[in-house]
């Protein structure tokens, strides 16, 4: 145990570290506690499939969608509400949940959603109020936290200030989207720990798009910071496969199949997922782009 | 600071500590010293795309190979060399360095190899004594590392035994192999911890398979726990893209971008690689497997 540097000797007051860390002393760039981070036991999946790949890509209207769906006790039925408009029209359909979307990225916004920043939460701070007052919960978004199509790199400081005013104002919840996929696990890490000075994590979730096949990646940097919330896509619905950028949502089943290899719960059946992403493919007549489908499906 | 736990403010002593982990006191699960692993500061690319894609994909004879391409100073062009007869027709064809390839699943070596594990380790021995005598370096494969076709699951204790004995063999490096890409975060640091017992960090290498999705979180989880050489192929030859399993090796290109991306050093320039396999993939007329090309590309 010659080389262990005094750093690391420094953690070894741990009764689980040599334990679990057996290979340490041969590490050569140790220079303080080296550990692996602690995963969460239980991670939360948000299946975004079928507001981003049905009502989205298929530009169903939420009234329409709300009203022809069966509902089942328990199952929360998100609207995206943009304005106060939007809300009374989403409520008046029956949403039991709502959510609005700002960005970190002002040319985005103005792109998106035809206004700024400023201005966007100047219209969900109504539409948060009003939906308190109904006892609705509402999710917020942060879309283009890890890059911009327009701005190109995003700062962190810039996310965390929308995300922190969407939870200030009262999202129980605010998902951090790689709307281009542009993200690595280092801007992922860099953005989330500015964020988390401003959110905590138990209020944070990502949101992670494979365009550059960085999703799982970032999701897993993610996890270790402590962020428990995922959201994903069955079959990776709300990115078109063969456009430009190839892929948008990482797929349900890619993310289920990492978490439950890392042992964490998610309370959810993988196999049961898979064939609810052939049957939508088969309904919508594209390829899955799940690889874990793809991968165990018979030819 | 009120509700950091006891094992977390033992690590508080850090100077770096609260500067590079602004959020921690609001993580919930932290039990003991949290904090991100290290990152190797440069890892090197063992590019496997000439032969994964090419000499076995295109079933090419590497005396073949050898005599027809033109060679660059400072360049190794390795050659596998399954035994003794294969080593000398290496040598003969002027190969400067050789590999040997053993399994860590008995199942697959015997369908593979012909051969118990065993048997195919008696073989790499001589292979190993002679190339040591001509002075040529060895490099050494472990297969089925994360999983086996035939056998399923595979003991990380197997992995540890065939990766030790190749590197007390001679070995100069070894390669652990997900061959069939069904590894995960979870399942890959378990196998490294226990490999980690036998083999120093410094003679390990992971060549990991990108079937399931699960690549590059799985490279993450190896360079976090110290590993600094990475096996990948250009544009991800090596795997047939629309065959059952989609896709084999993880593409040099999306390596390379989550490795900057990290701030990794490599000593290769992505874009430079992206050409390489832009026009690769149009000589083969294949399209490619990496994200990153897939995304950048003008339709």
């Amino acid at each position: 145990m010659g080389n262990i540097s005094t750093a690391v000797k420094h953690c070894l007051s741990y009764d689980t570290f040599l334990r679990d860390y057996p290979w340490l002393p041969r590490l050569p760039w140790e220079e303080k506690c080296f550990d692996q981070p602690k995963l969460p036991p239980f991670v939360r999946i948000v299946e975004v499939g079928p507001r981003d790949g049905l009502q989205n890509e298929k530009m169903a209207d939420h009234t329409e969608v709300l009203k022809g769906i069966k509902r089942s006790p328990g199952v929360r039925y998100p609207v995206l509400t943009p304005n106060f408009q939007g809300f009374q029209a989403a409520i008046a359909a029956g949403a039991t949940e709502v959510a609005v979307f700002g960005s970190a990225s002002e040319t985005f916004s103005r792109m998106n959603i035809n206004c700024s920043i400023e201005e966007s939460l100047q219209r969900f701070e109504k539409v948060i109020f009003a939906a308190k007052q109904e006892g609705i919960p509402v999710r917020g978004y942060v879309s283009c936290a890890l890059g911009c199509p327009y701005e190109g790199q995003v700062k962190p400081s810039q996310v965390t200030k929308v995300a922190k005013r969407l939870f200030e104002l009262g999202c129980y919840e605010v998902s951090l989207g790689d709307t281009i996929g542009v993200g690595t696990a280092g801007s992922m890490a860099k953005m989330l720990s500015d964020v988390l000075t401003g959110v905590p994590v138990s209020a944070l979730a990502v949101h992670c798009h494979d365009t550059y096949g960085q999703a799982l990646a970032n999701i897993l940097i993610a996890l270790q910071m402590g962020v428990s919330v995922v959201d994903s896509s069955v079959a990776g619905l709300g990115g078109c496969p063969y456009a430009k950028g190839a892929s948008g949502n990482i797929s349900t089943e890619d993310v289920l199949y990492m978490l439950h290899g890392l042992g964490i719960e998610t309370g959810v059946d993988l196999f049961k997922v898979m064939e609810v992403g052939e049957f939508i493919c088969q309904v919508l007549n594209r390829p899955t782009n799940s690889k874990v489908s793809q991968a165990t499906k018979t030819p």
